[in-house]
């Protein structure tokens, strides 16, 4: 089982994060690991300041010339501003008195926090309950993707609407979804859909709005059987839900058909199973099945 | 910390779960929690069988004299319907080749449950791949619901749509809400919008057809702070996700407006707070705080 | 990952565990099983009404036909003589107001839960706080001794010491070790040893006094690598420790040569390791490694 | 609940744990932090490297301006020696082939772990494997002491033996033989017995050889009711046997009496508790219950 733990504030020195548990003997590729983090800061519209200090993760722990042996990985994420936020988030001494926050941002955990933890200074919160945390997930994600390309799986995440621009125009094979997706700047597989969230984009920041969206991420190539239905808390469905909506941003999570399947009577929303020795097919034959 | 286990076969003899960590001095209601069971089996359209053969909880542990005492709780329900099934079920002897199960079931675990555990019979798989076991969850849940009760927190819960039709007007008050839900045959406060159910799902019914539908759940009353922004796994929206999704008929889960708000600029989703001391005020007047 | 709860009182109606993760395809010998609970009723010494009512452990969930599925193992232990104690550990109805418990037992937790749970009557925290609770654990043990039989390893105990009686003449041979603790009354391998404890036995009872004792449990044949060193709380010592600890009569528990060793100076304690390819031999002989 | 999870080799660049869960508002006291890591680093006959080369805890998320503000901490424990060890344990690039270890230690995991972990160079291993690794649980240990310090609970420790030399002669009072450990280069409150512990050990450097011993640590003024009898993995001496058992050094816990009870008849090893309303007393009078 692995298991981690990430600790770090906003504007702290260091974001850490220490993953137990994971298996010796795995080669990791600190270019593909750093990627991912830069693919975090480069969404299009992301102000110019994140994509100039690109987050680098500096793995201290558990590998030694570039492969796990099996004790705890340690991830490092240096804060490359530290220098101009070390007076106000200093670990010791006094309190400076600068920078003190006494407006909770509406939308986050900031005053539910100050209330809970007793703090009057609403920084003790917000430098926690930010998504810069998920700098040092994306890392620990990084890392534990190497896994699973070393067993030939895919995760492949896409963006499907923005606003109520949606993508429709698909490729039916995952890999070459994968590659339009990479090469659009707002991950839109669809191109034309993808010029459209652009200039949404550009829209809402000459209006200093913010837009959601959508993304769509499927998991190919999986081994069957993971998780378990025998217990709630081993089911598949249930814990891709409990990391995904962990994410500050996310507000909902859905699973094939999610809400839509509510739309339609059952019989439509099965995918009957065709046993004909040694073959199993499915009505939708782009699902299959890989035998462990 | 409060954890449980449920374990039980659909057609096992018994369902049963073990809640440890409940704390001691807690009078139950039994027949508030067996109430519980009894509307889980009574949806409009369930079969008739179903509405006959009630469950019942049977606190075995943990409690003396209506009260509990600290140690662990033990729920057990019996099957109504063991005898003609005991023979098929049984724990031990040779097994009697009867209602063996060689087609899995399309949207369920049957057929990666069947591979996982490399069970030739089907039914090793299904009875417990079932919406069965929720029945013992929902009595863990009615003994959980008791704590809150205690606590003044209330759960409401009502039926927002079935298949094409959507619920639209419901009260403003919460209370009149649940009041409206309980009184309708498929649980929606919007009583035109129910009788529209009641008559779609008369139609399904008689095509042999299924349908889904959106349920919204809402918890008054709640203290601050819980979960916590400091760790992913103990975010409040995360853990309800993942509880939420471990129930098999459940493929989508939203917090707040959920995936409605992607389609809204950041400003419009933004529930504006206004500290006037001693004052907590937002621009959506019904949230409230509870300090604790 | 086996993980299992256990709950019910020394006089409630019955004693449940239920244990999530065991894999499938396993036989069960309930024969195996009930032995071990019978075993653990029977030490020289028990008073007669143990012996006669024997518990026996109902597996009603989990196995079909002898055989594990997956799903989560429920076992239930009926209380023999329920019959006597349901009016006083009913679950529900009024305090009949017998069998009150005002003087906490020393030696047990009955002070401190009557405090922790404030609980006004002592039988609230004693029944639980005893150790008839080992008779689940007990057999929950002996299920998961059914997998280590399947994988060959063995786990071997026998008394060492009872009072100031020390046993101290064993065979070298494990099996015979075994076979020898099988038959003696107090399980002590060695046989003038075993003799000396009965009559030690006796003269305690007859003054109404009890008796501790030491005892060695080993396991054999396991393969190299359970438990693991890169983090504290999957070392196998500590967790062997805790599961030993939790057992109410344990009071000490030591791995190897324990308190022992701090007598020797390092050299005397150590087990030098020779590898000659394709051979790894120790200094002691009788350790031997098996490899996976 | 508080969690922590370390990382780290012996010769890594960095020790770092995360401590998650611990509350917010507490003042921590740095230098009676690294005081406790400075201890560990100065028993009596340690090399003098150890001395020297003093670690530091460096706390650098999880606080501000001394205080602890609900969010996860951070200490990171740098190797003062990293510069010469930096090519040896580099996390990238190609294997050096410098300082292999071929020769497993005896009495360490560094067999079990090759086997385990599949490594060819023993190093993999015996970096994790390690008592350097205690020094940053030492360090997450006195983090949480300071939470003990702020609850007015006092943890003491002294050294009861080492070797055959026994210390006997103890103050009755706590804080006394406290104040007599700290004095002593060996931690022994009996100062002629650790005048012999000191020649023990001298006389041991001389020889080449190591010593063991036996250590024995008090919790003095703890409320009642830490852990728990309703559930086996809660039960206090369980999680304590567990803790300490998973030092690498220690072979064997005893709780109170411990082995010694074994010795003696029931009856003396019961500590009978008279309760005279208000008063609840013992017959060891130095047992104090202190009242939540």
């Amino acid at each position: 089982m692995i298991r981690f733990l990430t600790s770090g504030e906003s504007h702290g020195e260091y974001l850490t994060a220490i993953i137990e548990g994971f298996p010796a003997g795995l080669k990791l590729n600190p270019d593909r690991i750093n990627s991912m983090l830069h693919r975090r800061q480069q969404g299009y519209g992301a102000s110019q300041r994140m994509k100039i200090e690109l987050d680098e993760a500096n793995i201290v722990s558990g590998i030694r010339f570039g492969e796990t042996i099996g004790s705890p990985i340690t991830i490092i994420i240096k804060n490359r501003e530290w220098s101009t936020w070390s007076e106000v988030m200093h670990p010791w001494g006094e309190p400076v008195g600068k920078r003190i926050v006494t407006a909770p941002r509406p939308g986050h955990a900031d005053l539910a926090g100050m209330i809970k933890y007793q703090r009057s200074d609403g920084r003790d919160v917000l430098e926690r309950a930010s998504a810069r945390e998920t700098a040092v997930r994306c890392a620990v994600g990084a890392i534990c993707n190497e896994l699973l390309i070393a067993l030939d799986i895919n995760i492949i995440s896409h963006v499907v609407s923005i606003g109520e621009v949606v993508a429709r125009n698909f490729p039916a094979d995952y890999f070459e979804l994968r590659r339009l997706a990479e090469m659009s700047p707002v991950r839109a597989a669809d191109q034309e859909a993808g010029e459209r969230m652009i200039k949404l984009i550009d829209l809402a920041k000459d209006r200093g709005e913010t837009l959601g969206g959508i993304i769509e991420v499927l998991a190919i190539d999986c081994p069957v059987g993971l998780g378990s239905y025998v217990h709630w808390d081993r089911r598949l469905d249930a814990r891709i839900a409990y990391a995904m909506m962990s994410i500050p941003a996310i507000k909902g999570v859905e699973i094939g058909l999610g809400f839509e399947s509510t739309k339609q009577v059952g019989s439509k929303t099965l995918d009957a199973i065709r046993l004909r020795h040694p073959e199993i097919k499915f009505r939708h034959p782009e699902i299959k099945f890989r035998h462990p």
